[in-house]
Formats: C-alpha cells, sequence, structure tokens
C-alpha cells in the first residue's frame, strides 16, 4: 500500500477510528463505516452500518489497543499451525492469484516479522483461542473435505445453567458405519491463564450435535442445519463454530 | 513346575482335556474341571463345573488350537504394552511376593521367548484386541486410579439392530466441571484383517454411559453400576467392560 508496510502493521489502520466506531455500537448508534477494497487496497468511502445485539469484529487488530480489550465482550484468537497457514495460501495465491510457488513463500517470509510483532501478541489476550493442524487421519482431508484438526482452548465459564450433550453411537462403531473421529477434552495454560481446550478430528454425524442445533434454533430462530451444506456430514470446523455460537449468545443473554 | 517349562509352554497345560471340556459345556453338559492352585503350582484334583449360556474361557491359551478356535463363538486378546506389563508385574511381585526388582526383570526376560512363542501367536486368531498403555493425562493415574488408554479393536459387525448413544456434556466441558478425556474410533488392519478401533482415555462420569448400563440392565436384570466401585468415575476400563459385555450379549441373543 502507499505506506510501503504490510496490512499486519497497525499504522496501516486508523485503530483510533475503529476504537471509537465499536464504542458508539456498543452504545447502540449506528457509525460510518470504512470500506476497504481488497483487490485495489484503498479505501471506498463510507458506509452506513446500524447497531445490532451482536457485532461481530473480525480482523488483524481487534485486540491490539487497551481500549479495543476493553469494549470487546468476548474474543477469539484463530491461530492455525504453520504448516496449515502455508498449504491455505499457496492453494489461494498459486490458485485464483495466480503466483508461483516461490512467490508465495517469500510474501510469506517477509510477512512474518510483522506477524510476530503485531498480530501474534494479541494471542495472551484472547478468552478463546482457535487451533487448527491437520487431520491425525490424513494431511489431505483439509483441502478435500474441510476436516482439520481443530482446538477450542477457553477460561472455564463460572456457571452455565444448561447442559449440551454431543453424542456417539456405539453401534456404528462396533458396524463400523462411521467416520473416523476423535474428541478430546483437557486443561491447559496459556500465557499464565487456566483454560480448556477441547479438540475435535475427523468427520462427525449430524446426529452427534443434534442437541446443539436444537439448543440454537431454539435461541435463534434459524435451523443451523440449513446453514451447514455439507450435512449429513459434520467437520470439526462446524462443529467449533456452532459451540462458539451458542458460547457468544450464552455470554449476551448474560448481559441482558 | 515339574517339567521345567514356563506356564506359557502349552506343554504345560493339558489342552487336549480342554477343548473336551469346552466341547462339553458347549452341548449343556457339566464337567470335571482340574483345580490349579497358583500358589503351589499343583492340580488339585476335580471340581464340578456346571453348563451356563455364556461361558468364559480366561487364560493363556484359549485360541492355541484349531479346535478350540472353532469352539469359541467369540474371543478377545489383551494386549498390554510392555511398559504397562512391567508396572503390573513390579507393582505385583515386589509388594505381595517380595521379590527384588531385578528378580522381577529377570523373570520377565526369562519368559520373554515363550510369550512370543505360544502366547503372541493367538493374537492373529482373536476377533477382539484390548491395547492398555498409559494415560496421555499422566502414566502415574494408571496405579492410582486404573484409568489407562484403552482401545478395542474389532472386526466390523454386519449388523446391530440396536443404538447405544454415549454422550458428553459440552457445558461440563466449557465450566471445566469434568475430569480430562479422549474417545476416538479409527478403521485399521490387524494381521490382515479389517478392525475398527475404539480408544479410551482419561476419566468419565457415569452419566456417559448411561444408555450402556440401561441396555445392560434390561438385558441380565443387573444394574452395572452397582458392579463399579468408583462411580460416579468411570475408568476407560469399566467402559470398555461394558461394551464387551454387550458385545458378549447381543452375540448370544443372536445364536438363540
Amino acid at each position: 500500500n502507499s505506506l510501503n508496510i504490510t496490512p499486519l502493521n497497525p499504522a496501516a489502520n486508523d485503530l483510533a477510528r475503529l476504537e471509537r466506531d465499536v464504542a458508539q455500537l456498543k452504545q447502540g448508534h449506528g457509525i460510518e463505516k470504512m470500506q476497504y477494497n481488497h483487490s485495489t487496497g484503498t479505501i471506498e468511502g463510507l458506509v452506513h452500518f446500524p447497531p445490532a445485539k451482536v457485532i461481530i469484529l473480525e480482523g488483524l487488530h481487534p485486540l491490539s489497543t487497551p481500549v479495543l480489550r476493553t469494549l470487546l465482550d468476548f474474543s477469539f484468537f484463530v491461530d492455525p499451525s504453520p504448516d496449515v497457514k502455508r498449504e491455505w495460501k499457496m492453494k489461494r495465491d498459486m490458485g485464483t492469484r495466480g503466483y508461483t510457488e516461490q512467490e508465495v513463500r517469500k510474501e510469506m517470509a517477509a510477512r512474518e516479522p510483522d506477524y510476530l510483532a503485531y498480530v501474534a501478541p494479541q494471542k495472551a489476550y484472547a478468552q478463546g483461542i482457535i487451533g487448527i493442524s491437520f487431520s491425525r487421519f490424513g494431511r489431505e482431508l483439509g483441502w478435500k473435505e474441510n476436516i482439520y484438526r481443530v482446538s477450542l482452548s477457553m477460561a472455564p465459564l463460572p456457571e452455565l445453567h444448561e447442559n449440551v450433550l454431543m453424542t456417539f453411537d456405539l453401534g456404528a462403531v462396533l458396524t463400523a458405519h462411521t467416520r473416523p473421529y476423535s474428541v478430546g477434552y483437557m486443561p491447559v495454560m496459556n500465557e499464565g491463564h487456566h483454560m480448556g481446550t477441547l479438540e475435535l478430528d475427523g468427520g462427525f454425524p449430524c446426529d452427534a450435535a443434534h442437541e446443539l442445533f436444537a439448543r440454537l434454533r431454539e435461541k435463534t430462530g434459524i435451523d443451523p442445519s440449513a446453514l451447514i451444506p455439507t450435512c449429513p456430514l459434520l467437520t470439526p470446523t462446524d462443529i467449533m463454530q456452532l459451540i462458539v455460537c451458542w458460547r457468544i449468545i450464552s455470554h449476551r443473554h448474560m448481559l441482558d
């Protein structure tokens, strides 16, 4: 861009304006949002953005200032493993963007210092961390079916007045009428904070998340299964998204 | 013993008599069973053993002859990892039996050739294999709480007209009100045969196996939870035992 810095550098972003915008939205006021064009790398003017009950702020710097960290009620840091990140970038940039493998590697290497300086430190402030690595059941499952080994680490909630069961049919296991999968839970430490990590890998039947679907439908009026094109196959990413939605909606209800 | 061979050698056992006994029991006749005294290593005469709907043949050579392999309707090979086996033997023989560590190691090494020659080959004929290794959540969990990483590999059943769900509460995961655990299923090959492997590790709440308890109670009239002293904590071994019982009872019903 015109400053000759990478978009990972906060100087390429008007974070003071972002802070004001988020504060306005939290107070229930609409904002005039800067519209960025990813193809040309320029700001294309302002669009009106109305307030809502749930606002999702997605980007490279949502936790990079103390004000933003205070404003956000809940935050996730998405942390794909280096080899997964490399594959995603290769597939995208060598495909639609027509770069050579060498060009992609060179650009990734050039961005790494800014990633470490400006993006990675936000992980310490996130209340949830989503790890993504290649499936233990085959690396190719990632690209072919969006099946990765996905972990969700969060600080334990003090309480949650609802149970949502995931189910696994032992009959399907004994008859081998199920795809390989794994589920695991364990406590971990992240930057000095106690967290619990849920890890999912492989392919799951939609029935496994039946209660999660029902709970979200009950809370939102929308049937989540209609939004998952691969049903009856659920990927770890699908299930984690449902859990994150449930977590956010439960949190929103608590604020009311 | 008097033949100066290890008990792992089939020559130390009257397998022809065992074949006759199993055949008699399968035909619904009682037998006069040889009574072996583990402390003295001698046969102490015969005891009457009546026939039953389910007969469990447990020992070192149940699959070592073609006749036995034909007679048994269902078979499991228990296959603890070498380090787990060593710990079990150390704890037992250095404890109640008063051996030194060196004596135990020496005896284990002396038995190894016969184990490989006579016991291990039966694994290829077993319809199920139970693997036991130290928990990924801590080796000490094995000795302290009987929590191991336990796998059950079986040839897939052609059909099974029942579903039994295991359940996991996502609410307990988000509030960290649950012990570390993992569950996984994947297809594997064993000696050229297709099998499915279910692997469990960690501690499970009894609720997780609620349907399995109910199914077994319904089929046997006995409440399995009364037989598990650690309830509400279920170990992987507990759950695998319940699954094996369910598998055997379902098979028995099919034979009727």
